[in-house]
C-alpha cells in the first residue's frame, strides 16, 4: 500500500516529551477521505495514553482524536464528500459493521472492538493508529463528520470528544424539560455539559470542588451551582435529581451523589479514573438507583451532536495555543489549570 | 391506648442470644387486622439487625418479616379481611400514605420514611416495632398481604421478603421471553429469584461458589449453572447477559459480573453487603453498563407476586424449625448452612 510521510508530534516513551516526529499515512483508498488538520483539541485521555495509565500504549503514540479540517482528497467512491469540505473525526475511524452494536449505531461498543483513532492497531496499513496532533489525516468515509461553519472553528474541535460524550449520555437518560441535572466537575467535559443540558431545556445542577467555578457555572449558563465541600447545602439536593453526569476523572466519593438522586435515578460516570469507585450497597438499594457509565457516542449520533451544537450556538471556551506548547499544556491540564479545553492550531506544525 | 402482652422470642442486646420475652401489641384499631402468626421465615436481614450490623438497633429486637397467619380480630372500619382469612405482612407496616413514592405504590422510598415490621419506630405505639418471632401481629389493614391457599403455607413464608426482593428487579428489569438472566448466588434470595424468572420466561444462568450448589441450581430449574471460580467458563458469557440479580450479602467482585452483560444491562444489587463494592470506570462506561440496586417492592407489587408465585407453585425450599432451634438457626444462616430458607412454626412458642 502507498504511503505518505507526514509531520506530527509524538511521544517515545511515558517519559519522554512530546516532540516533531514523521509518521506514515497511507494514500487515499477508494472509500478514504484525506483531510488536512486545521485544529486538534486535547482531551484528558490524551494525557492518560501518552503517560500509558490505562496499560497498552503503542510507542511512539501521536495523540489526538478532536481533529478537523479541510478535505484535500477523496477516493474515488465517496460521494458524500469532496476536496474543499469542512470535516472532523473524533475517536471512532473503524468498526466491524455488521455486528449488532453497529447495526444500531453504537460503534463505540462494535463486539470485534473499535479501531480508535490513535493507538489501536491499524487495520489497514498495520502498527498502529496516529491520531490529529499532525498535518493530514486519512479515514474511511462512513467515520467522517461534516462540520457545520461554526464562527469559531478551533473551538468546535473538543466537541468531537467532550461534546458527544456528554451529549450522548444527557439524551440517552432524557434530560428535557422538567428534568433536574446534576453535573459533578467542571472541566473539558462539564463546562460543555451545561450547555448541552441547559440547551435541551433541563434545570442543571451544578457540583465544583472550586469555589472559583461556582460563579463561572453560573456564567456557563448552570441554573444552580453548589461546592461540594458544602455538605449542608448538598443536603437540599437530597433525591432530588433525575439524574447526574459525573465527569471527575480522578478518585472520588460518588455515594454522596447518589443520595442526590430521586428514585430510579443514575450517577453516569464519563470520566475515567484509573481506581475503583466504591459503592455502598444502601445507596444503590434504596430507591433502585443506579451508577452507570457512557463512552462517547455513535457516528450518526455525534453528527447529530455537531449540528444541535451549531444550532444552539455551542462550542467549547477554548485556549488556542501552538503545537510547541503542548507538553506544557499537557502540564496545565494534569492540574486542572485550563479554562476548559486547550485546541491546537495545527498550522503551527 | 389499650394493650395485650404477647408471647415473642427477643435479643436484649448484639452478643445475647434470642429467648422468650414478652411483649406489648396495640389492641385492635379501627383499620386494624390482628392474627395469629402460623409461620415466620428467618431472613438474613433479621441476623444482619439482630447483630447490630447495619447500627441503629432497638433493644430488645424481635425480627421476623415474612409472617403470615389466619386473621383472628379486625376493626370496625375494616372491609376486605375477616376473622379466619390466611394472611401476610412483610416488610413494611406503615408510610406516609400521601407522597408521590406511596402514590406511585412504592411504598418502600416512601419520603417521610416507612415503618419495618421490626426495629423501626413504632408511630402507633410509641417505642418500636416487634416481628413475626411472636404469636400475634397487628396491623393497619393497607399492609396487610392476602395469603393465596398455597399447598404447603410454611414454605409460603419467605415469599413475603425473598419473594418480593427478586420479583420486583426482574419485573422492573424486564424478565421474560428472550431475556438472558444471571442470579448470581444461591442462597434464601437466589433460590427464589430462579424459580421466578423461569416462571417468567426468562433464560437463566446461575453463578455459584459452591461446587455443591451447580447441579442444585439446575435442579431448581437454571438453564445454565457456572461456578465463578471458573473464569474460563465464565468468560463464554461475555456480553450476553440483559441483566444479573446479585443477591450476594458479602463483599464481592462486581466488575466480573459487569463484562458479562450486554450493552445497557446491569447488575441489580438485591444483597446488602456491609461493606462497599469496588467498581471499575471502564467496567460501566464500555458497554454503558450499570450497577443498581433494588429494595423489596411495594404492597400491591407484593400481591400481585404472592398470585404469581401461587399461580406458578412457587414456593421457597424450607426447613421448618420449632422456636426453641432459632439461634442454632442464625448460626447456619452465618454460615450459608440452609437450603435455602428456615421457616419457624410459630405454634412451638
Amino acid at each position: 500500500m502507498d504511503i505518505r510521510q507526514v509531520k506530527a508530534y509524538g511521544a517515545a516513551s511515558a517519559s519522554a516529551p512530546l516532540e516533531e516526529i514523521t509518521i506514515n499515512r497511507r494514500a487515499v483508498q477508494p472509500h478514504d477521505v484525506e483531510f488536512e488538520i486545521l485544529y486538534c483539541g486535547i482531551c484528558h485521555s490524551d494525557l492518560h495514553q501518552v503517560k500509558d495509565d490505562f496499560g497498552g500504549t503503542m510507542w511512539p503514540i501521536v495523540p489526538g482524536h478532536e481533529l478537523l479540517g479541510r478535505v484535500t482528497m477523496v477516493g474515488n467512491h465517496v460521494k458524500d464528500f469532496k476536496p474543499g469540505d469542512l470535516v472532523g473525526v473524533g475517536c471512532i475511524v473503524d468498526s466491524c459493521g455488521h455486528c449488532e452494536y453497529c447495526d444500531e449505531g453504537i460503534e463505540q461498543f462494535c463486539e470485534e472492538g473499535v479501531t480508535f483513532s490513535f493507538n489501536s492497531v491499524d487495520q489497514v496499513l498495520g502498527g498502529h493508529t496516529y491520531g490529529g496532533f499532525s498535518k493530514t489525516y486519512v479515514c474511511d468515509e462512513k467515520y467522517v463528520l461534516r462540520m457545520p461553519a461554526f464562527e469559531d472553528l478551533a473551538a468546535a474541535a473538543p466537541l468531537l470528544c467532550a461534546g458527544i460524550t456528554v451529549y450522548s449520555p444527557l439524551k440517552h437518560w432524557g434530560a428535557g424539560p422538567g428534568k433536574k441535572v446534576g453535573i459533578l466537575g467542571i472541566g473539558g467535559l462539564g463546562h460543555l455539559a451545561i450547555k448541552i443540558a441547559k440547551a435541551m431545556g433541563a434545570e442543571v445542577t451544578v457540583f465544583t470542588t472550586s469555589p472559583a467555578k461556582v460563579d463561572d457555572a453560573k456564567r456557563l449558563g448552570a441554573d444552580h451551582a453548589v461546592l461540594s465541600s458544602d455538605e449542608e447545602q448538598i443536603a437540599t439536593y437530597n433525591r432530588q435529581l433525575h439524574f447526574i453526569i459525573d465527569t471527575v476523572s480522578a478518585k472520588h466519593d460518588v455515594n454522596m451523589y447518589l443520595n442526590l438522586l430521586r428514585h430510579d435515578g443514575t450517577v453516569v460516570l464519563v470520566g475515567l479514573p484509573p481506581q475503583p469507585l466504591e459503592i455502598g450497597a444502601f445507596n444503590v438499594v434504596m430507591g433502585r438507583r443506579s451508577f452507570a457509565g457512557s463512552n462517547i457516542g455513535g457516528i450518526a449520533e455525534t453528527q447529530e451532536m455537531l449540528d444541535f451544537c451549531f444550532q444552539h450556538g455551542i462550542t467549547a471556551d477554548s485556549e488556542i495555543i501552538p503545537i510547541q506548547d503542548v507538553n506544557d499544556a499537557f502540564e496545565l491540564l494534569e492540574k486542572g489549570d485550563v479554562k476548559y479545553r486547550f485546541v491546537i492550531d495545527m498550522s503551527s506544525l
